[in-house]
């Protein structure tokens, strides 16, 4: 029998992507997808790449029956999920939120970084860190994920196999890494339009972005001590793609390829490349697939870790995917077995 | 003595290209630029690329000064200019327009495309049509120009030697037009976002665009009489340029390459490119010229029209620093000798 | 059982196309892929997307054992595909040929338009053009398919009903076309540069086009007469994609969304938009997918058609394998219920 | 009396970048511009940007008259300069190189990043590394000027003042720096195509890349010691830019924003930019700009520099034409007061 899904939100890129992957996935009948403003419009016609694919319409939330469903996303702005996640689960319901009401474990932090008291910090407590790679296990017991930001994902699977092996200096890791600008979402904003960000190259929030308490809280539990680091986002004239350029200095001597391959082997959705190769972002692109190199260059003590996603998908809504599969017993690739998109 | 100038509006696409080239036009002292919502902000703090040319800061429009400058540029959106310019006029201020307010002589046709009735029809009567190549006695004595439009720009240069000349089927033109996406203005909509319109191609308008009635009005002056136009714009993803392609049919045997190296021969800012050419975009970027190319496939009774401008130079911006320099009866071009920016 | 699918020439754009949609064709499975410049080189070395999907490596083209496949694809430069036809025909192989060796019927036309002789005008009287939506039956029995152009799939796609119903004039249609640069190849060439072809807009080929005469073929077939045709193409700044605006002048009255919605009802791979819209390329971005609109600007007798395709889905590869379902009697969407990638 | 300038190899990026700078410069008189393969054609029929601006043809290098020139640009491939300055050294014309051929002082160094040997070493001596921020005397006074590469300009703008000032750990530097498709040349290569680069990010030559000895020989002198440096390139879809983020451990404690406004006070082209910025690469489009932010990110021990150039422009010709005005004695500002394209 179908897993019954609902969708809370799905008029953003994270939305529109779950529907994309959903509505292929052979286990899934989606059962509803919300919006308050646009209860009633039928989804394919706010995006008309879904005509033939999903007949469902927006619904009002309050009339959208999310807690006879099996599973619900949410794919809202941060601070929607925190005020209706605690029902759902009352109600039996899992939940995976695409968004970052559930990422920290810290409730001080989370309402400092994102500028509100938390709705529900009993509840997160209760929230699984959804990075399969790290939490496999978890996630399999789990009624409530929180679903892991797109730098983040790109980041901590570049840095985790370093830091699972204690070889480098942990308190100075550097990660510049440069996105797509769908990661900024599908909100009116003149910084996001084609004539201000085409054609254009720019770094921001260098002081501080909400993704950096994320990653330094997932890679000093991997650690087993707080680690340093500094994360510097910029803004990339692409649609789709993550590309983390992560450096780490060595504190012993150590296989790099091998440590990679040997940390990896096995997982379906990160690849690690031959040495010596760059990835691209496109080689993911529209997939679920991280893929990632390792470099010392000249030899020296710096290593150099490349990591691609594509940010809407291994970055949010694929990865979104992949952990319901976990969540309900399924394989956990079903759904995702997708070629990327080249050229 | 400089020419003391103000601009209205100064925080689109068309108000800093008008500052680019204000602030390097050797006879121009830029006086005030006004915007209600910015008012006591650096220019520079918005546009980057203007620090170090451009001191002033965003005034408000009432303490502006602006009835103390020789010319007042508006740079607003549609229906704004008309509210003002009748003061400016009765101060002895000259008044180039770059939006829309002023340039269908019909006052009806006028209301129905824009939407609301015209605040000064008298005026409206005044006003002359700043397409130089067409209009250039007219403007060097106009106290009020109406600058054209960036599509009806490229279509009239483009159509005027085959209308002019009166040798093709003027009840049937076809003009299939391209835009860049500045062209949709520096507003914040979800429709020119960088991974909308990014990798993406759409016509728009199909049924009816306000820049038909002007294209119509403009051809059918120079034909003297109704000429019939199916219109056709386009979204394409770059940031500036026009390309317009014209179909017309020939009525009368014609040396077309003859017939438009003439009629533009001695004009600054058109350029007809050798015969069998394909102008680009690009090959005017950031310049004031235009570049037309025509062609008759096959030796066929079909001509075919290339021309390529700068949205927002010719299309805007360029070709009212060249109306301005008309009307003050400097050299059409000064100020206006930009090598375009290739690649 | 399999069918076992050769692939020549594998290294262009259409091969990758090709192999992302056979890798996870049910019904086939891949022997073999050629390139005489590359054997021995794992397909996933040159195209990191296909790690993990495609397992095999380019092979030489006389060690290939094409003549044991069921289906041999052409992904060739012009004038291959007429040299080695013959021989797999022989041996009773099925061939789809998606450059332009049996495209055209009159063999005199294809020597001018490409520069060569035919190899084999015997074999291309028994070529199936491979328009499934005109020509389903035919190849349904063919052995040897002539896969349409891009441009000739978007435009025939567009204007069929309206030369199907003879409701139009059509000694006078008009064919602007718009391509996304992957149209041109994966070959070095200056034109096709980043820095030349981003951020710039042209035409090309206004003169004369080799789509041309084939999409007068087709056409004219469906005429039943000669058709006047100006085709115009542009290069446009986008990866995948054809936009093509069709005019034509109505001599019928005519009620043409019901046209359209009739003509293309039970499609898998047409689709009709509502009147009123507006088509965007993305909306088919790596699909089968054609999306039409239709319109009558201002009521009065010009139709505007326009007709949306991925250039190297349904433009190319995807129509191949759409072909190929016919040829083996299978459904016809097999392995190509692809969701368009937006944004 | 004007300056006579020759370019030698104008028909790659760096050198149509140079004539559109020299077109308009008012003491430049062009009087040669050199092309093996393209002699006799018209510089403007390669580039119609040029049309109107530039009526020379290319010449053959052996009838150009070069040695009567004033100065000579080389805007050829690495290797062809150091075959030809020798004899225009000894004709008394003065030399500006934007290849590779004297930048490094280390011949063997040389021989080893550019897989030759050199063919003039005793004249690689007297070469004055053209960074005139940091060289400024030596290039007044130069005959033979190496003009820095694209990334080394960024880069050593950017570490400049915190190296001078002995503030950071010098044998621990970071340089990620990603550049525009531009930077590759327009050399026909399938990895620059629109379909390659467009829609896609990556890193390159993380095991060394040829401006690594560049900025570590500019830095180390700096320094007055050997730096340590992990340099690592990326390709960005943009034309034009480059930004480089640079990270560096504080050793002593140090007013950031002091140390660089100071250090750069006066510089004509160097714009530092309020603490907290974060510079774009359009802010300084087509313009020999260079602007820097420098950030302290939650007040830890890494410093954060951002440093944005054109990469044709600053990092390449524009850069040269300052060289030549420092060499001439003229205006250092000289037909170099170009306002930024933006949008």
């Amino acid at each position: 029998m179908a897993i019954r899904a609902g969708i809370v939100g799905g008029t953003g890129y994270t939305g529109v992507e779950l529907l994309r992957l959903l509505a292929r996935h052979p286990d899934v009948e989606i059962k509803a997808i919300t919006s308050r403003g646009d209860a009633g419009k039928p989804v394919s016609d706010m995006f008309s790449s879904l005509r033939g694919h999903v007949d469902l319409a927006f619904s009002d939330p309050a009339q959208a029956g999310l807690d006879a469903c099996d599973v619900v996303f949410f794919a809202t702005p941060n601070g929607i999920a925190m005020e209706q996640v605690p029902a759902l689960l009352d109600a039996g319901v899992k939940v995976i939120d695409l968004a970052a009401d559930f990422r920290l474990k810290d409730v001080d932090a989370w309402a400092k970084w994102y500028g509100m008291p938390h709705a529900c910090p009993g509840v997160l407590e209760r929230a699984v860190y959804g990075l399969p790679e790290v939490n496999r296990a978890l996630i399999r017991g789990a009624q409530l994920v929180a679903n892991p930001g797109c730098y983040p994902t790109a980041v901590q699977l570049g840095f985790a196999p370093l830091v699972e092996a204690g070889v480098v200096d942990v308190a100075n890791l550097v990660a510049d890494v440069k996105s797509g600008v769908s990661g900024a979402g599908r909100k009116a904003e003149v910084s996001a339009l084609f004539a201000e960000a085409g054609d254009n190259f720019k770094a921001y929030g260098v002081g501080g972005h909400r993704h950096l308490p994320e990653i330094r809280q997932g890679l000093s539990a991997i650690a087993a001590k707080d680690v340093g680091l500094t994360f510097v986002p910029h803004l990339t004239p692409l649609i789709r793609g993550i590309h983390a350029t992560l450096y780490a200095r060595l504190t012993a001597d150590c296989d790099l390829q091998a440590l990679y391959e040997g940390r990896y082997r096995g997982e379906p959705f990160v690849d690690v490349l031959p040495a010596g190769s760059h990835p691209e972002t496109r080689s993911v692109r529209a997939s679920n697939m991280c893929r990632i190199a390792v470099h010392r260059p000249q030899g020296g003590d710096v290593v150099v870790v490349l990591s691609v996603i594509d940010n809407l998908t291994k970055g949010a809504a694929g990865q979104a995917v992949q952990n319901m599969n976990l969540m309900f017993g399924i394989d956990e690739s079903c759904g995702l077995e997708l070629v990327p998109v080249l050229p």
